[in-house]
C-alpha cells in the first residue's frame, strides 16, 4: 500500500515516531510497554524494568555558546530521569554513549562527565555503561536510563477517566524564558563581545534552563502518601502539548483553567520584557521537567498539603474536546505548539 | 591534581572510556558490572538485567554513498546484540534513537527501521522505544540492547586463567575485505558514475560487511551443552584488539598460533588482490562480531564437535606477554591495531 505521507515535517517527532513503530507488535509477554509511553517497561522475573533513551544533538538540542559543558551533561542526564520518574519508577542506572567533535578539548569533555556525574549523585543513580566516539560533524549525546518499578504503582499516559483532576508540579514556562535570556545575550555578544552579559536577577529562570531537576520529590511523596495517580507524562515539550498526549492516550476531553496555571513572578518578569504572554510560554514553552498528571478525585484529597502540586484543570469526555478556559469564560482549543525538532510548527 | 594526558587522541577509545569512568563507584549493590566490560550488568531481583549502548555516527562508522538503509539499520542493532550475546546473555528489547539530518528522505528512514525490525525478528528481540529528532549535520543512530542474564552464567572479560584455550567462531576479516571492496568501488563511481560496479563474486565479503550477524547459534549451543566459557568478547575492533583486553582484564598473556586462526578463502583471494596479508586483516580488521572466548582444557572437551568453534591458542603466565606465534616459530607481540574512531592508530 502507498503511505501518503510524504514529509518528515509533516509528521513532527511524534508523528514520525508513530508512523515509524506503530504496526509493531511485542514479541515477549515480558513487555508490557512498547514504544509511546515516556519509557518501556519490561517484566523481568516480575520486577519491572523501566528504560529509556534520549538523543541530543549539538545545534539542534543545545547551543555550545552558551552552554557549559558541566551543565549539559548534568541535563542530558535529567532530561531521561525525568522521563523514569514520569512512569511513577526510580531511576536506577544510565547508560551514556557520546559522539564528540574535534574541537572540543579533553578538558571539555571531562567537564560533561562530571556535570553528568554529579546528576547520578544527586539522584542516586550508577553510570553503568557506554560508549564513546569521534563526530566529524557535530556533538551528540545519547542517554539511555533504566530503572525500576512496581506493577501496581506504574502509571502511563492512558489512563486518565472523565472527572479525575489535572495537577502539575512546580511552575511553567521558566525554561523557556531562561533560553531567551541567552540567545538575547548571545546576540549581543556576537555582535560586541565586549558588552558583559546581563543576567543579573534571573538565577531561577537560568537555573532552570542550564540546570533543570527532576521532580523526585513528587514521585516519593506519591509513595509515601501511598497515592495513585491515573495518567503521568514529564512536561518537556509544554503544558499543551503534554495535555494533549493524555488525552489522546486515555481518549478523553480536558479543561484546563488558565488562571490556575503556576507561572513564577521571575518568568512574569521577564515576559514582560520580552513582550511575550507567560502563559504561552507556560502552554508551549518546553524543557520545565516538571509533571503533568490525573487523579480521581479521592485520591487528590491525600495530594492537597503539597504547595507544589497545583490542580490546573479536570478531565471531560472526549467529544467536549481539549480547551484552555480563560479567565472571561471562554474556550480555546489546546493545540500541541510545544518545542518541535522538526521545525514544522515554527 | 594535574592531568598529564591533553588530547583525546592520546587516550583513545577505550582510554577515553576508562579516563572518564575509572574512579566511578558503582552505589547500588545490584549494579554487578559497571564500565568496561561489553554490558553493564543489573541485578533486579535475582534476574539479571544486561544492558549495552552504541553511538554510530555519519562519517565515522558509516558511509551513506555505498551503506544502503535497510543494511544500516541491520548491523546497528546487529553491533549492540552481539555485545549482549558476548556477555553469555539473551537480547530482549532494544531502545532506538535516531538523529536524521534533513536531507534525508522518509522512505531512507522507513528503510532503516525496516532493517532495525529485521533484526528483531531474527534475533526474537522487541522494539520497545526510542527517540527521534533532526540533526543539521551528519546522522547519528544511538541503540541501546537489553537482554537478561543467569548469575552463573553470565562472561566477563577477566575470568580467563593460565592454559585456558583461546577460541574463536567463524572466521575472520571478511567484513575488513568487504568494506575495502565498497570503498574501492565507491572511488571508481566518483571517478566515473558510468561504471558498473564490480561486486560479483565476493557476496560473503559483501554480507559480512553490509549484513553481519551475531553469534546468537554459538550461546545457544553453550547453553545446551551446559558448557562454560572463561572468559568472552565479541570481536568488533579486531582479533588483536579483543585478545588484548580479555589478557589485560584477566592480568594473564596469551600465545595466538597464525597458522590456526580461520580466514575464509573469499578473503584470501581479495586480499591478494588489494596486496593485504589476510592474517593482518583477521588480526586488526574488526567488524567480524565473532565471538572470542577463553575455555578450561576440560570444557573445551565439550566443544571440540563444532565446526564453528576454532580453537586458536592458549593462556599463559602474564609476564609471557601476549604473542602472535608465526609458522616458523617466531613470536610477535599482540598490538591493538584496531579500527579506532579517535584515529590515533591510523
Amino acid at each position: 500500500m502507498e503511505k501518503k505521507i510524504k514529509k518528515i515535517e509533516d509528521l513532527g517527532e511524534f508523528g514520525l515516531i508513530k508512523h515509524l513503530t506503530s504496526d509493531i507488535s511485542m514479541k515477549h509477554q515480558s513487555t508490557l510497554k512498547g514504544p509511546g509511553d515516556d519509557a518501556a517497561v519490561m517484566d523481568y522475573k516480575g520486577k519491572l524494568v523501566v528504560a529509556t533513551s534520549d538523543i541530543l544533538m549539538e545545534g539542534i538540542h543545545f547551543n555550545l555558546i552558551y552552554t557549559p559543558m558541566k551543565h549539559l551533561g548534568y541535563k542530558a542526564v535529567i532530561a531521561n530521569l525525568s522521563d523514569i520518574y514520569a512512569m511513577n519508577a526510580i531511576p536506577k542506572h544510565i547508560i551514556v554513549s557520546v559522539a564528540f567533535s574535534s574541537k572540543l578539548t579533553l578538558k571539555q569533555i571531562e567537564n560533561l562527565y562530571a556535570g553528568i556525574r554529579l546528576a547520578c549523585d544527586n539522584y542516586d543513580v550508577d553510570l553503568a555503561g557506554g560508549d564513546t566516539s569521534t563526530s566529524v560533524t557535530g556533538m551528540a549525546i545519547s542517554i539511555t536510563a533504566i530503572g525500576e518499578g512496581e506493577k501496581k504503582r506504574l502509571v502511563y499516559r492512558n489512563g486518565a477517566k472523565k472527572n479525575d483532576l489535572i495537577c502539575v508540579s512546580g511552575d511553567l514556562g521558566a525554561a523557556y524564558l531562561g533560553l531567551q535570556l541567552l540567545e538575547r545575550e548571545k546576540k549581543i555578544f556576537l555582535e560586541n563581545p565586549e558588552v558583559q552579559p546581563e543576567l543579573e536577577g534571573y538565577d531561577y529562570l537560568l537555573q532552570r534552563q542550564l540546570k533543570p531537576e527532576p521532580r523526585a520529590d513528587i514521585i516519593d511523596f506519591f509513595r509515601k502518601l501511598n497515592a495513585q495517580p491515573s495518567a503521568m507524562i514529564d512536561i518537556s515539550d509544554g503544558l499543551s502539548s503534554e495535555t494533549l498526549h493524555i488525552c489522546n492516550e486515555s481518549g478523553v476531553g480536558c479543561k484546563l483553567f488558565a488562571d490556575h496555571i503556576p507561572v513564577d513572578p521571575e518568568t512574569e518578569k521577564l515576559a514582560a520584557e520580552f513582550n511575550i504572554t507567560p502563559l504561552v510560554a507556560a502552554l508551549n514553552g518546553g524543557e520545565d521537567y516538571e509533571l503533568l498528571f490525573t487523579v480521581s478525585p479521592g485520591e487528590y484529597v491525600k495530594l492537597k498539603g503539597n504547595r507544589n502540586i497545583r490542580a490546573i484543570g479536570h478531565i471531560t469526555d472526549p467529544d467536549a474536546g481539549c480547551n484552555l478556559v480563560t479567565h472571561d469564560g471562554s474556550f480555546i482549543p489546546l493545540q500541541a505548539k510545544g518545542w518541535n525538532a522538526y521545525g514544522s510548527n515554527e
